[in-house]
């Protein structure tokens, strides 16, 4: 069978994209981790499947799988992908878009300029939630390993995010800071460590170290995590532009119990046929 | 102007490859770099382009780039996607083809299996044409690095090679020994490092690490290198299969002054069309 694909990518965070409502397509891990291979495959961090939707007023169902096969629940940046895409296809002529994922339904609105604004939800502060251990909820934690010791913030945007503040993310140890507040006790799901420097109330730099993965060229969810941690802080607007390696991405939060709508771009690369 | 393209891989070492005679393609190194990116673009070790030969009684010609944009004489593995991809796109119904490179006329044969033959030319072993600083020609050589020294063999396929035998390519710290190998004073223009367990006179094990890029899954003329120098050790038949982490080569040698020939796959990955 020849499976026809789209490579695209959200800020370098890149996905091979499938449609299947037009066609049928089972997917087996074995398969998706010989896609993934950047030297004998096509190469990609995860696969986005688009499929009809099993939910009343819904548009589509999207599914995401990580380059080792497993299917996991969240991506803001393949999200904005998965938007571009089925207007692209002519899946559908909506602006906005409603799409059922295993975190939920997620909402997307693909603005004139192409830009894709979705919502994330409302960030999860309780400690137990996150998950983190910690006596009440606090604007910062102090977390110990060994002699050293960090202050950070805890956000779940429906995965665990510490953030810390900097003050030269250039100069700063990303990797070797990030793998141990990664691994740290004190979540025992591990998290996502971002690094934020504030440069003013609308603008700031971000580099974040994925759990399970290391430093990536943007993390959406992170990037969300770090703003609602910037505004709880004060250094922070309502809106702002969070810059991480890979490019910059637009957030706005109005405060606690509020929404956060992080908008982007999601920009298409080629065109594939493999067989399958 | 949409621009098709191939994907494929020798072993691992992976290529997008052009058609530059159907069409004529104009290459910048910064659109080169661009398509090479793993995330932002397709993704690959060198890019291949075929164009009409510029001699009478050659098949084709064909160029090799780098994924920095930078023009090369060399691939083995690049070599067998070449006459694979001109068969499959019907530019030729030829099994023995001769293609003009940077590095000269090279012979293909495409085996009625599917493998290609490559004629790989006659090894240099003079140490001023590798180039190696040595009072006068061996089969062994040591070179001395601090308070270590390193018995190795040097050839020349083109590209100048350093091996060394090891007991145990899975244990062998590959990376270590292949940095200072491949740094070493005596070779001015730098040199490529196999490490070489010969199991049996027609068996052998090889990682090489590749000069300016590291442990590679797969070098052609490193195993042709190895070849040579496992035969002039009298410890390989004139034929031997040589395993490399992406897969085996046959390597064929009649001894000093005789051509190498490699055998091996060329692999298909898929199809694409990318924006120019």
């Amino acid at each position: 069978m020849k499976l026809p694909f789209s490579k695209m990518h959200g800020l370098g965070n890149d996905f091979m994209v499938l449609d299947g409502i037009s066609q049928a397509i089972e997917l087996t891990p074995a398969i998706i981790r010989r896609f993934a291979s950047r030297q004998f495959g096509i190469g990609f961090n995860q696969l986005l499947l688009v499929e009809p939707p099993q939910q009343p007023d819904i548009d589509f169902k999207y599914r995401i799988f990580n380059a080792d096969g497993s299917e996991v629940e969240q991506c803001g940046n393949g999200a904005r992908c998965f938007a571009k895409f089925v207007r692209d296809k002519g899946l559908t002529i909506k602006s906005r878009i409603a799409v059922e994922t295993r975190n939920g339904i997620i909402h997307l609105h693909v603005e004139p300029s192409g830009m894709v604004r979705v919502d994330m939800g409302v960030p999860i502060l309780e400690p137990v939630k996150i998950p983190f251990k910690a006596e009440k909820q606090a604007v910062d934690y102090i977390i110990r390993d060994g002699e050293d010791s960090f202050e950070i913030g805890a956000v779940s945007m429906g995965n665990p995010h510490a953030i810390m503040l900097v003050d030269d993310i250039n100069l700063f140890p990303v990797r070797q800071v990030g793998r141990r507040i990664e691994a740290h006790q004190d979540f025992p799901q591990r998290v996502n460590a971002g690094f934020l420097q504030v440069v003013h109330a609308k603008f700031a730099k971000l580099r974040v170290y994925e759990r399970g993965v290391g430093e990536t060229l943007a993390c959406g969810t992170g990037a969300c995590a770090a703003h609602v941690y910037g505004r709880l802080k004060g250094l922070l607007g309502p809106e702002a532009e969070i810059k991480l390696p890979g490019g910059s991405l637009h957030l706005s939060w109005a405060g606690e119990g509020a929404n956060v709508y992080m908008t982007g771009p999601a920009t298409h690369v080629f065109e594939g046929v493999i067989d399958l």
